[in-house]
């Protein structure tokens, strides 16, 4: 299922890219990346909730908070994870190294990292592609920093949206990666937003966080969260005329309209290149108690092994699904529940409806991209979130892949 | 993996088992059980926290209210769960029959189910599965009975321990089934414990609770708690003597553990067998805050998709160890962790030791049943949860077993 973005971003005003080969991953593949600013961007970042966070996210938290950024540095074949004070120190030291060669201050740059946990990232290594991906910055890079923040992607992951407010046409465009331990928790894995509009830190918060509710956090690959996530948003300002300063201002609803669109389009692409995924499922509960136990029924749900074993196959085995929602803490009455695969009505008061439901609802899941809708008959409270089939391939993959 | 109990207890004194073929499964397979004893028991049970409990869990709740019962009706291939109305009647009705037959009362009867969800069991089967059993019933057939509990289980499971107290010989027997759908939360799927000692229905319930909360509760297949877990013990009262009371009294203490060990045996006889399973592993978690941090930490480990994949490939790949751990609300130092394979230290202070112990380490893990040890050096809680490996064949038997 590999739904490769057709054309890249050329660029996004006020940005140069770059994707080099620094030489972190083997066989001269791309494992370094650079976004870099004309000026310090109005900017914003959430990051990953595991408590074990990647001595780049430390960094990066700090270096976010004012809501000033220039420059995001990625490498790609190490998370710099759990590698104790020597990887803290290594990525205090990346970004005063790229600092120095940009002539920016050491904390507008956002340090992230992404591969294999426990490993040291080698300063000689990271030293030489800094140097290197400097060198290699060009407003056209957009597609190449793309391909080199991958890791066990099968395709980079990017969109855009052209938005007109007044007389002023807006660009935004973001890129992500992300197959494996995803269930992301107020970040995903990597993920940049860019526009060339000019706001506030403040609305850039805002429009981030906003998206981020609506696409990243509602997806889940195994429910692993990783170390690393994190998802940034930078506005170069380079688009005169106005600047968005929070909700109530011009521009601000239509721009974050675009911000949460691009964040869903590449969200989704991280599901369907979910490690060995044939299949993205929108989990759709509604009629919960509130939309906190919507989400947690949806999560439960989405996560169950035999539920997504039961996608793989194709079979409408509802009896797995009411197992899944029994272990939740949501209070409902099994004889109100009503279930639907796509358009077609599967149960309806806590029963199936008939062999033919079961039969239609088995064609429905053979596609690639379907919803399943669970009606809990308790409440107004509604949740989304959207996961993969559990495949062979994903453990054959997990269980190969060498620490 | 497969470690079949090489020789079936013989039976109990004072109970009659059977094991026949019903009609519910195809092919002649066994697929009704019971075990009934000559005289109302001493009984306690414990059932599953899944909130979409089946019928037969329900009305068994109610029938081993009071402490006393005779007779444990099970049928597979069917779990009688989400099946309305009419499937609560029907494990009402099944009831009424064998008491009537047996000439009991009713609530002497414990009910149990296991198999497909969401499938109307029908009467006119199990009436004949019924009046088969009664007329099978034999001193010798424990046996049969624990063959005809089992669903994807791919061997019966007891054990029986024989133990002194004074100069009375007591016989302890317990057989179980359960191979998928496994995270049993106070319950298992089913568990009978059998013996001839005579107790009071509050001992039963003391010995039970705490031999349940050192095994079955302490595994896990998949994350997944079934809708039907049941697990009962009974005492026939057929050694004279003395009768024990509760925890003070003569005895207790021996009989406690004799019984807390055939529910450990057998419960780690349901891993070896999870579906696909290939290696069991004990997840040793100390040096956490509390127990239960240290439960929920171990559990984590124990269901994280990525671990268990990375225990079937032999890898000692920590770094998925610390995303799980750091997916957890326990509050630790990622710099005071230590973790150790079997006998071999893999991480001290929160780094790798060295090249040596991962090559040690992944020796092993090669083996098909070691410790994974995780010390997180903030308090004295401890906890152990016993899992699989994630295999390819797990995902293949559960994306082609039909609803």
């Amino acid at each position: 299922m590999k739904l490769e973005p057709t054309s890249s971003p050329g660029g996004v005003r006020g940005f140069r890219f770059c994707g080099v080969h620094g030489g972190i991953k083997k066989k001269g593949r791309r494992d370094f990346a650079l976004i870099v600013a004309d000026r310090p961007c109005a900017a914003a970042a959430v990051f990953t909730q595991n408590r074990c966070a990647a001595a780049p996210v430390l960094v990066s938290r700090e270096h976010a908070a004012d809501g000033r950024l220039q420059a995001i540095m990625v490498n790609s074949g190490n998370a710099n994870c759990a590698t104790g004070e020597q990887g803290l120190k290594l990525a205090h030291w990346s970004c005063d190294e790229l600092a120095s060669r940009l002539g920016i201050a050491p904390n507008l740059v956002l340090p992230c990292s992404t591969g294999v946990i426990g490993v040291q990232l080698e300063r000689r290594v990271m030293a030489r592609a800094i140097a290197l991906g400097v060198d290699s910055l060009s407003k056209k890079g957009f597609g190449a920093a793309a391909r080199a923040i991958m890791t066990s992607d099968a395709f980079p992951k990017w969109a855009e949206r052209r938005v007109r407010i007044g007389d002023v046409e807006i660009h935004v465009a973001a890129m992500a990666k992300g197959a494996g331990m995803i269930e992301p928790h107020m970040a995903t894995m990597l993920s940049f937003v860019l526009t060339d509009a000019k706001m506030t830190p403040e609305a850039a918060r805002s429009m981030l966080v906003s998206g981020v509710a609506t696409s990243l956090n509602r997806i889940s690959v195994d429910g692993d969260t990783s170390t690393n996530d994190t998802c940034v948003l930078m506005a170069s300002g380079e688009v005169a005329g106005f600047v968005v300063e929070g909700p109530q201002s011009d521009g601000y609803a239509v721009l974050a309209a675009a911000v949460a669109e691009v964040l869903e389009e590449t969200a989704r692409m991280i599901v369907r290149d979910g490690e060995g995924a044939t299949k993205m499922v929108d989990v759709v509960v509604t009629g919960a108690a509130s939309d906190d136990e919507a989400d947690r029924v949806a999560r439960r749900v989405a996560n169950s092994p035999l539920v997504r074993c039961a996608i793989t196959g194709a079979d409408p085995n509802w009896g797995r699904l009411v197992m899944a929602l029994g272990n939740t803490d949501a209070n409902f009455d099994l004889m109100a529940l009503a279930v639907r695969v796509g358009d077609i009505p599967l149960v309806e008061g806590g029963v199936v409806i008939s062999d033919d439901a079961v039969a239609a609802a088995r064609r429905v899941m053979r596609g690639d991209a379907w919803e399943l809708g669970i009606t809990l008959g308790s409440g107004p409270g509604t949740a989304t979130v959207i996961t993969s089939d559990l495949t062979e391939e994903y453990v054959r993959f997990n269980s190969a892949y060498t620490s």
